[in-house]
């Protein structure tokens, strides 16, 4: 449906530093509205009075609500990318970097409970926009563990699989303990993902 | 919403043989039907329809689409259980266990794709079973850690956020794998996640 690529702004893109901080204020209260009513339930009107931006802005920047829909999600699927990048350090092991790159997303999530919300329901309302974001997540995986394995540090066969099954963990310890219920902390539950990574779960 | 023990019949439980397949049919007819048209589209006389029973018989056992949308994502809810439980054998090692588990899982998915359909859903149509839904998956999980754990096969700090993680794994996979595209077997996946329980990514 969308050929935007990952990353990218929305077809319209603001040309001026205001407008860009108009698109922002749409996009944030996109995110609430539709984290808290649905995509049905929302209305491009209760987003524009989130925003306290004029009707007119919004058209400015998306024909629809399925349009601004899928920006969000577009928009989301990078927050979580760059709170999993800004979590970690340049030149850490690879197993360190996958321990904070998930701590980065549970905090991230914690904050914003309402991207699982979102982005589940972008399978029904906007497929493609549902699989783009999970595939781009899986392929950054990749890239990091095909990093780890140049290094030397990485089992030779890991491949994409590994990465859904590291994405697969990563994802539902943030529905349970960011979203669901904080009775443990991010650093605690990276850290035991993180040891599943390191040594599995047999005895030694 | 729903005070239905996992597993249960629903409320109005079929008292005769015929009676249980009636049930049965509206069921699997039910899978299709929301698989198909998700839950706002489906219809209770389209699924009548698909069963090849009297719209009667439908208010039989279900007061409603909700109601029977409920009963089918415990149904599918316990069928996982079952694909996962008949996969694997009494007396074999834990990890085997997971091994298995998976597995049966994968092909189980492979063959209902609508399940992810119908499940996911389900956090916008009736959250409380989506919620039962991982939670009993999640316990099962925990469960069979800490047989693990008794037998001295498995790390004594398994608990249940290993064991979410775990699940996660499995689901993603199950996406990937057995929903999204097949370009991998079952016995494969399956063999590749259990690497990283038995001895993580790192290279030895």
């Amino acid at each position: 449906m969308s050929d935007t690529p990952s990353g990218a702004l929305p077809p319209k893109a603001p040309r001026t530093e205001r407008g860009r901080r108009t698109l922002r204020k749409l996009l944030d209260a996109a995110a609430l509205e539709f984290g808290e009513k649905g995509f049905h339930e929302a209305s491009i009107t209760a987003i524009t009075r989130r925003a306290g931006t004029a009707l007119g802005s919004f058209y400015t920047y998306f024909d629809s609500k399925d349009e601004i829909f899928r920006a969000l999600v577009d928009d989301l699927s990078s927050k979580v990318r760059e709170a999993a990048r800004n979590a970690r350090q340049q030149d850490v092991p690879a197993l360190e970097t996958e321990r904070a790159s998930l701590a980065g997303f549970l905090r991230f999530a914690s904050e914003h409970k309402e991207i699982y919300r979102i982005i589940d329901e972008a399978e029904f309302v906007d497929p493609e926009s549902f699989r783009l974001h999970y595939h781009n997540t899986a392929r950054r995986i990749h890239e990091r563990l095909a990093e780890g394995i140049r290094k030397g540090e990485l089992r030779e066969d890991l491949g994409e699989a590994h990465a859904w099954a590291i994405m697969g963990m990563n994802v539902f310890l943030g529905l349970r303990y960011a979203v669901w219920s904080e009775d443990a902390s991010a650093d605690d539950v990276a850290e035991l993902a993180n040891s599943i990574l390191r040594e599995g779960i047999a005895r030694r």
